[in-house]
């Protein structure tokens, strides 16, 4: 694999979860064997990666070559498309290691008309990087991911609502980054009364998500501690009109939908910019989300203890039996000890 | 560590399984830098590691060192105490790695004041293997497993009794291993009659383990194929004295005990020669044993599927909810995967 093609896939990854519906692009200029610009997409709105690069570059990029994770742009979103600044700049050479398939034309393939050579170096990381950001895109759906903690017998808490601690400090700050690596984080009106969490990342210099909340019936109170607290927006879908007259804040929004079901919430966070949503819940909301065909992974923080009981909190209950060959299907990408916890990523097959 | 007691280890492993209530032990006999005698106990009632070793050893024993996995044994039990033999034999000096601290007077000083030289070797692994059983031997209780295959939100079968499968072929060969390993495997009446399983090993040339069912109340079909095997013994525990008379074969037994609960099994499996026992059964019989406090080990293999339905199979449910500070809390020995199901080996607190 290239070394410099490493980096930009590298840069790629440090932006993931900051751009919103827009891909996470990583780019390296490089020129007689020199980095002479660099750069990633940081913002929905915000200049594309090969953009950032080449101005670094400036008159550096005149015959150099352009590593991008993506295939470059040909479109006119909120900013002209890349293969015209790659052509204007005078690059010689452009590598990438995905196609983008979403594209209405073909990148290199304008690239390529005006002589610049152009080489697909398939790459297994980028395309990891971009599988579920294709899906979404395609379904104008975030990527979606459950994070659930429970006992080794599937329970979040017991039958008397006890769930401090099932899991450990050091799963918790696992959690913030999970948390900073997506633009919002979802959960129940419940869980708020529970545990009146904030749901804010404690990363050094991290990026607190956009609250979400769903609460069908709206019976909000607005007294608990995550209302007062403005280090992000709040989002709250419910089906009752009257919520809408019972908050003044500014960070505070309320979003009335006719239906409140996982399909029509993804849909309307997809609009609102909602690029990549994380659900951390209680049993019902995580049920609700687990069942939804639009769900890439699941996170699964595993505490070695059992909790027993009626399983009034299993992290998963269905209305319906499912037949067995019909039950969700992980794939089981890996698995991690953390202090005596297990975290196991999991990929919906 | 010393090479020689790692061959003694390796040798005590060799047999771990298959000598009842009686430790595997290990044994290497080493003269001028060579091994000139092995030996392993084999089964209780047969020759000691020791004595095996040194008769392999015959008259090279003399003046020669001998590795013992476990501190030799100073009584008359089924065999003559195996110091005895160290002595006739002329042995120079004795290594062992793990004291053993179920014996009425100690071994090592029977042998220093035979003039004998004797280390005691510290080793991790050893230890290991015998901590179970130096708790059995003092609670005179087998060693006790319980397995679990369940899906990742703690089910053993959906609502409508579905099981088959929920984990995979690899699986089920890792489980014929654990069996191997097991004196005996108990499951519940209900098993039976849901799956009819056999609970044999099918490992080339391996041990079937004695067969163990749990009825209360002795409704037993003695028309299923489990009862017309007799690749080894099958052992019936039940409150109802009528079973008795229900079945002739030679190799069932009905045991009938006034209180079937999970101590008074165990303590009665000990008694008749059950060192270390496997519990593989439904919810009940699991939840059962998973809360009896002679529990060892759970061995939870984890397909990565949900099951959802309302939790009628959950593998852990108890009559009464426990704080969370009382959870039942493991250790996480370790994590493996299996052909995309995780394999967990949690040792109790």
């Amino acid at each position: 694999m290239s070394r410099f093609m490493n980096y930009a896939i590298q840069l790629a990854q440090m932006v993931d979860g900051q751009t919103g519906i827009n891909p996470p692009v990583g780019s390296v200029v490089v020129k007689d064997g020199r980095i002479v610009g660099l750069g990633a997409h940081l913002k929905k709105g915000d200049k594309h990666a090969e953009v950032q690069a080449l101005d670094m570059a400036g008159e550096n990029a005149k015959d150099a070559t352009i590593y991008v994770s993506l295939e470059p742009c040909t479109h006119h979103g909120s900013t002209p498309p890349c293969v015209n600044k790659i052509i204007e700049f005078g690059i010689r050479k452009v590598i990438y290691a995905v196609k983008d398939t979403t594209l209405a034309s073909k990148g290199d393939e304008i690239l390529k008309e005006a002589g610049i050579e152009v080489e697909f170096q398939f790459n297994e990381n980028a395309a990891e990087l971009y599988k579920d950001f294709f899906t979404a895109k395609r379904n104008s759906i975030p990527e979606l991911t459950v994070k659930v903690s429970s006992s080794l017998d599937g329970k979040q808490a017991t039958d008397s609502d006890e769930s401090k601690w099932i899991t450990n400090k050091e799963v918790k700050e696992d959690v913030y980054k999970l948390r900073h690596e997506h633009d919002a984080v979802l959960t129940g009106r419940k869980t708020i009364d529970a545990d009146d969490p904030l749901y804010t990342t404690r990363v050094q210099d991290g990026k607190h998500p956009i609250r979400v909340i769903l609460s069908k019936s709206g019976q909000i109170d607005f007294e608990q501690q995550l209302f007062a607290d403005t280090a992000s927006p709040i989002w709250i879908y419910t089906e009752n009109e009257n919520l809408k007259n019972q908050s003044n804040d500014k960070h505070i929004e309320i979003i009335c939908l006719e239906k409140c079901d996982s399909t029509a919430i993804l849909k309307d966070l997809y609009q609102r910019g909602i690029g990549k949503l994380l659900v951390e819940a209680g049993p019902n909301v995580t049920s609700q989300f687990l069942q939804s065909h639009h769900l890439d992974e699941l996170i699964l923080y595993l505490a070695p203890k059992l909790i027993g009981g009626s399983g009034k909190h299993q992290f998963y209950k269905t209305d319906q039996v499912i037949d067995l060959p019909e039950a969700t299907q992980f794939e089981i990408v890996y698995s991690k000890l953390i202090n005596q916890n297990l975290k196991l990523k999991l990929r919906k097959k």
